[in-house]
């Protein structure tokens, strides 16, 4: 190398500043990691692409304390309805019912542009850390050295970074376009329009194009469909060979067609069109091209324009009147459903996102899943990078979030052919109750050193990471908890203030493991007795993978099935009522159900299926997957979960 | 004047930036007023003062999109306990009941201390303008030129302002201790901890003493207790002539007592204390010294120190261990329940919050009550200062908020006067009932120019403000609304988008007056044509008063009794579904009941009393009161009420 490359270490290099990059950024600022995040591109996303938040999605940025930001500039959708055509032409509703997933989460779907998404994650890593997002800048080269990659202490992967100069940073092009002349003597909407606003390329460019040498422990490769990481490596994307077409415009509607603020599928002879509810009185319209533009070739359907694909949307939604005067951002593009043979190397270089999945748009499901793979990925690699868990976590990347992007493309195909048999509303509807839980984000990791192997299954090694699996658990200690799946929330309130929580308010995504205790019923002496045995028997355990004094690991929540005013906080010991000499009692650690019972509160126990004397015992990862569950006694297993995962 | 004195011109000037202050400066925030706030003080409030923050304040910060910056960081007290003598000596709890006023608002008490407050106003200010506070700026004369009061483009009020140099500028006094050394081994609570940050203090100040003239259109004075600009106009404070006297303290208790995070009321006989649950594990002691000290003269108490008051606690606890290593804040104080005989000269200068009433610390009433003087005055001298509202309006606010300081006073002396007849737990209680919708803010107004007078009230003018009167209102159209008060919320959902909303959404605090039509049952043709044309009138009429063409005075809001599936949001016209040749339609005028029924939602026009075929129509204030209501057909009484406000 030439003696004026300057040259730097680094823990870990985040290619691409999209939603999972920016995940994974977001995730290093709040651990405290030494990532640098580069991006070829010379802006953020300012309109169109992505737009779609399933509720797991909310509960992720929830635990970062972000899901207001999305919610407060998002539209939601509640209602479903589905237009079919009418004997006389024309087309008219047949059904509107609650949006699909509704009863997964206590969120509701939203929609709102990436790039909206993408200030979101700014303004949340800025609030974390100094961390930047470096643009115009890509890699040229990467070299592996596969001699360290066990070493704690090594920088095994070395890059070239280019560092274009300003004129040969290219932005996102915006294609937003005013169909008619804007009429100056109206008023705006509320809120305000994104619409173009180049002055947000306010980034610091280079007026020389210059080259630097990056060593780095861990790289990710977020950079989407055409991951130049992907590429260097040689892994293969593997699938179906036939792309399809699909026409999509984000568009301010002048319409009397009443549902344009519902999630809404119409069919009708002139072809099938989704309209989706957006931001600032937006509608974005999907329409797949196969279907409308049979005679044509796919490079001729890739060469429609704004205007072909609107008139083709007009011709569905007829007789209502159907136009608009502003068009936000629109595009043609082909897509085919492919899942990238492996996910990482030698557990330094992890592909993430597009890079590693491409599927059609039809469930909204590319953003969500891009950002759950690294929202799976980044608490482990910080926490190895800590010296706090064993390389061996590594390994789960990829048994766990390959397995959901092949069951995602699976879902994909499989409502595609449903689609093109024509199916009744209702088919279509059970259709999309069945996977609903899988579309929302909610899914279950297999058996591997973070997820213990029920006692029921076989012995032995997990089959897909390799790591050990002989932890075994009980998963009959709490019949409506799935090993693997994430804690879902139910609402409870605190013994000694009354307040409402929800039980994700404790799963906050800051590095932590939760061991939370169901209690049973404190009330008798007995069980609270030795309720506050376990707590002591869990301060030595979990004391011994306490690396740092300063910040503790491991929390714990105690939830009892008591009537709260049976018991006082006083009651509870150790960890469960911990007094700090400084400041007093630490208030927030007991809790109980609410007085009154519904669906949602008033009996925690019964709505997790655990034993309402007994209680049981629980461990959550730092993503909110529950890792090892039992009974109290059986807390040498959670110890031997805890070994196989610490240093 | 001396050449060497600048002179300066300014529409309103806020002298003193405590909370009722800050809400001053938050609306000329708001409203683009050009206003500037001074404050003899060197820096804002850190701890200790005031901590209560009642319901209707809460629905006050929600209007202007801030509830949320105060529920994140204060304290809710949910339960309120009640502690008597055991016969063994000792306390026992005897009583656990939800903390009055839950059911007046969708909020609950919190408790935070003034300094957080005032951030979050600093914050919402720095949102919306340039404006800053001025610190270490003291007025030192005054004068009105009364020949000049009626002139709209006149600065009638000549005052001299002395810049303290920075030697001269007194800070708030830090009162905090460790009774202990702090441990440093133990590990702090979550959150971060006030305690003392002098570093705050990072203001410009003059290195040399200087002054300045001001001629102001409008001057607030809100500088609390020993108001300068009171003594200024001879105004004086009328009421009880004896003090009573009140040790506080704020600190994080180290305690047995179960009761912590509680809103507790304790009586032994040692004395009574109240123990108020705060942020951060605070929590706070009053106790009334002339119940506890009563050998002691009125200054012998006033030297008390936080030793002295602590250790009355303890008895008053005992036997629970009750000790405590950090104290945040503490102070003695002395406290008459007094009015000011009058609020405001001439309604060129104003006076507000503790400058015109002081009273006991028993109910938590004082910074709320501050708060919701200037949010009653504030967005009436905007409206005239923009040449929108008639000068007439400026006497209301005597009218309206002296009236309710007296009532303050009236219950103050009414809680004290049962507390010392040694009341049953049953008895206070019933009192606190009787007084919980005023206790949490929730006042009415009387008629005047701005409360339209009830049909079955006598003619003529308005008793307090002299204005006009003469519109009537028809109460029986929405018996559960009172003219004058503020419009309570309730759950509802946009018909377009199945969203929920509370009927308060709609009133933000924007200086804006909305419209509400209640709509009856529009699945009737009938109805629906008459809302219709109601609305097209609405149009017509409301339109007189438009001055600006870009920003509207006034909001439509139409919630109907229908059910949502009998009607399309393209059913409705007008103003109740715009069309905007840019943007589209605006979807979020038109409300119907949810689904569900509950006490909370399912049935607006029954929790309101309007009829539910019929409908009715409603006028809100800016602050959110009423101030009129009708049947459609008597627009035009609330045209004539629209004449007596606008110019």
């Amino acid at each position: 190398m030439s003696p004026n490359v300057p040259e730097n270490n680094i823990d870990v290099l985040v290619i691409g500043a999209g939603p999972a990059g920016l995940m994974a950024a977001l995730w290093f600022s709040e651990l405290g990691i030494n990532a640098r995040v580069i991006d070829k591109r010379g802006s953020k996303i300012f309109n169109g692409q992505a737009d779609g938040i399933h509720t797991r999605t909310l509960e992720i940025f929830d635990s970062f304390g972000m899901a207001k930001n999305i919610l407060s500039q998002s539209s939601t959708f509640v209602e479903h309805c589905t237009w079919v055509p009418t004997e006389k032409g024309g087309i008219h509703r047949v059904k509107t019912m609650p949006a699909f997933a509704a009863d997964d989460s206590r969120f509701q779907p939203q929609t709102i542009h990436q790039g909206r998404i993408e200030s979101i994650f700014l303004d949340g890593i800025k609030a974390r850390s100094n961390l930047k997002v470096e643009r115009g800048v890509e890699p040229i080269s990467i070299e592996l050295d596969r001699g360290a990659i066990e070493d704690p202490d090594a920088y095994p992967i070395t890059l070239t970074l280019r560092h274009l100069k300003r004129a040969d940073v290219t932005s996102q092009v915006i294609r937003s376009h005013w169909k008619a002349p804007k009429r100056e003597e109206q008023t705006g909407v509320n809120g305000h329009h994104d619409g173009p606003k180049i002055n947000q390329l306010h980034e610091k460019f280079d007026e020389h194009e210059r080259t630097e040498i990056v060593r780095a422990k861990y790289v990710l490769g977020c950079e989407g469909a055409h991951s130049w990481t992907r590429r260097q490596l040689g892994f293969q994307m593997e699938g179906d060979t036939t792309d399809s077409i699909w026409g999509v415009m984000d568009v301010n509607l002048i319409t009397n067609w009443p549902d344009t603020r519902k999630f809404s599928s119409i069919q009708s002879e002139h072809g099938a069109m989704l309209i989706v509810p957006r931001e600032n009185r937006l509608n974005r319209i999907y329409i797949q091209l196969a279907d409308n533009e049979t005679g044509k070739s796919a490079s001729e359907k890739l060469n429609l324009t704004s205007a072909d694909i609107f008139s083709t949307a007009q011709k569905i939604m007829s007789p209502y009147l159907f136009d608009y005067a502003y068009c936000d951002w629109w595009t043609v593009f082909r897509v085919g459903q492919r899942v990238a043979d492996r996910y990482e190397q030698d557990q330094r270089i992890f592909l993430a996102g597009d890079a590693v999945h491409t599927h059609t748009p039809k469930a909204g499901q590319g953003m969500n899943v891009s950002m759950q793979d690294t929202f799976n990925l980044c608490w482990k690699i910080a926490g190895v990078l800590n010296s706090e868990y064993s390389r061996a976590i590594l390994k789960t990347y990829e048994a766990e979030r390959r397995a959901v992007a092949l069951q995602l493309i699976s879902i994909d195909a499989e409502l595609t052919q449903a689609l093109e048999g024509r199916p009744t509303q209702d088919e279509l509807h059970q259709l999309y109750r069945a996977r609903r839980q899988f579309l929302s984000g909610i899914v279950t990791y297999e058996p591997n050193i973070l997820v213990a192997r029920s006692r029921q299954s076989s012995l032995g090694r997990c089959p897909s990471c390799g790591g050990s699996s002989a932890v075994v658990a009980e998963p009959g200690v709490a019949k409506f908890i799935t090993l693997g799946a994430r804690f879902s929330s139910y609402e409870v309130v605190c013994q000694a203030d009354a307040r409402l929580w929800q039980t994700q308010d404790w799963l906050k995504s800051d590095g932590r493991w939760r061991v939370i205790v169901f209690g049973g019923d404190v009330a008798s002496t007995g069980q609270l007795a030795r309720a506050n045995k376990l707590g002591m028997d869990l301060v030595r355990v979990l004391g011994k993978f306490e690396a740092h004094k300063m910040k503790s690991k491991f929390e714990i929540f105690f939830l009892h099935s008591s009537k709260r005013e049976q018991v006082e906080i006083t009651d509870f010991e150790g960890p469960f009522f911990p007094l700090d000499l400084n400041f007093g009692h630490d208030y927030e650690r007991v809790f109980a159900d609410t007085d009154n019972a519904s669906s949602t509160s008033g009996n925690s126990h019964g709505f997790y299926g655990v034993d309402s004397t007994r209680g049981a015992l629980l461990l959550t990862r730092p993503d909110q997957h529950v890792g090892w569950m039992g009974e109290y006694e059986e807390l040498r297993n959670l110890e031997r979960y805890l070994e196989g995962v610490f240093l």
